[in-house]
């Protein structure tokens, strides 16, 4: 009897769910609102329904499930299994793995979405598995996952990984967690529209304005402007760029890794953009030790890096890979 | 028959050498000026006498030398065991086990000075191992030692742990490494004096120069102002304190760790006045998540951290402890 694997992305927005066969292949996948404002029970039970709808669209049984495992955002208590005064899903604390294994009847793994995904990346998003390798998201905010010697690395008690909160100009904009010049101040989607819509209000980004439909402007009219060669547009993004390889670059001498791995949506959305200009960057700020060694690689996983992360979690977790 | 150990700990200034029982009690000490000028064949020939020396000192035979270990200043290529392109050594290219091992006819182990520092810190400088510990030094320049799962961390060919080149202020002052606003180029000694000899030649600092017997302003004399109550001097220090935290924060946010150790010349010398401020500022600056498990300590082992790093290496790498 064939064995399935599900995974479950929680977002602050939406909820992924995918039923996939241990090689790593997606059969079916479901997507909802997160709706966090209905609050933990609410998110939890709706989060069920969605493994049952794909269990029931893969037209298996549950007995054939042979693993599942939730991704959720941080910060996340480990090994407690704690969601903790998560800022994207406004829970203060909540026992998400207690309380989906309740409901579900069976154990369940989770871990920070940050975690799963450099997971996954590790176990399906290259050829080749690189022993030291840092993921880092750049989305609405920017989190990180590190792998040490092959091995999920979540520091003490699960809090590592926080490279948006890394603090690269004290004198920078603020960031959401209260601080000033984090790295996800300076180069996250949220950091971006931000100083876009100050631009507008000082009278100037009229090149990015006209890139908009309705006066909203986001990362996806930034980049259509950049490509059209408006020069406020690329300006924004170049400096996102060297913020960003600076950031990259204090990582490189703190961990000297063989690969760091890109993802997330603004990495995604403006990779033709991004990318060139901040490896080229980086390039310069790194001693020839590190640079050696080191790849830059955009995650070929995309949005179901996560999905992939929770696979190889039920495969790690449990028969190995 | 006893048997005995020799640690060496190679500085740009001095070459440090010990003989140790294998319970971490240093029996003799040997401390020779380093004088790198005179290039490499001619320093590890005199840090080979030192080893004569103390073995002669202690009255054992070379044959009762169950180990020996060499702290080299980085950056230092692992596992190829080759010093690279050492500012403080003026080494270009210098593989220093091959060579050692040479002139000694044995094997030798050698490692990077903050790596054997946090590993002597691990086995002899707490009363439990913490199995994830950062070590942080703070001297003529600022270096760092990664203990990851109870296991040293080198990264993928020896370089990592170079906490004093994270960059926390891109438009800071100049560094080593040619970078701006690297830690190194905020909160080590060489940064806090030459903070102190603008202030002079700005016609300020009267009250750090009063402490100077010779016109000369080192940490040492912006400490005994700062004692004495000179604003100038404390300001100096806050400073410092403040981008320390900034870094340390940086390194909770990444690693969260369970202990911060600080070692190195001027942890050591401004101890009362650093320490404190900097670890109130710290905890102003992170998770409660990691917060709840964060321990910041002065390492106990002084300057001897790289001797007692090496008996650990030569222990751990033989027997076990």
């Amino acid at each position: 009897m064939a064995e399935y694997i599900i995974g479950v992305d929680l977002g602050a927005t939406k909820i992924l769910t995918g039923i996939a066969t241990p090689d790593g292949n997606i059969l079916f996948k479901n997507k909802v609102p997160t709706l966090s404002s209905r609050g933990a029970a609410d998110v939890l039970d709706r989060l069920c329904k969605s493994i049952e709808t794909v269990v029931q669209q893969a037209g298996v049984d549950f007995n054939q499930i042979s693993g599942i495992a939730v991704a959720t955002p941080g910060p996340f208590a480990y090994p407690e299994a704690i969601v903790r005064d998560s800022p994207n899903l406004e829970w203060d604390y909540v026992p998400i793995k207690e309380e989906l294994s309740r409901r579900l009847k069976r154990d369940i793994i989770v871990d920070k979405d940050t975690n799963m995904a450099v997971l996954g990346e590790y176990y399906f998003g290259q050829n080749k598995r690189y022993k030291q390798m840092l993921y880092i998201t750049v989305s609405t905010g920017v989190g990180g996952g590190i792998i040490i010697d092959g091995q999920l690395y979540r520091g003490a008690n699960g809090g590592a990984g926080e490279f948006g909160h890394m603090v690269i100009s004290p004198d920078g904009p603020r960031c959401g967690c209260g601080h000033r010049g984090c790295l996800e101040a300076l180069v996250s989607g949220t950091a971006m529209e931000r100083e876009a819509a100050e631009l507008i209000l000082q009278g100037h980004g009229r090149g990015i304005l006209a890139c908009s439909a309705n006066g909203q402007v986001g990362v996806k009219e930034i980049g259509i402007a950049a490509r059209k060669g408006d020069s406020e547009a690329r300006d924004l993004i170049n400096r996102a760029s060297q913020y960003l390889a600076t950031g990259m670059a204090n990582l490189v001498n703190i961990f000297n890794p063989e690969i760091i791995v890109l993802g997330g949506g603004v990495a995604f959305g403006l990779s033709d953009l991004l990318i060139e200009p901040t490896t080229a960057f980086l390039h310069k700020n790194i001693f020839s030790l590190h640079q050696e060694i080191l790849k830059i690689e955009l995650s070929r996983l995309g949005e179901d890096i996560g999905l992939f992360g929770c696979i190889a979690a039920v495969l790690h977790n449990g028969k190995g890979l």
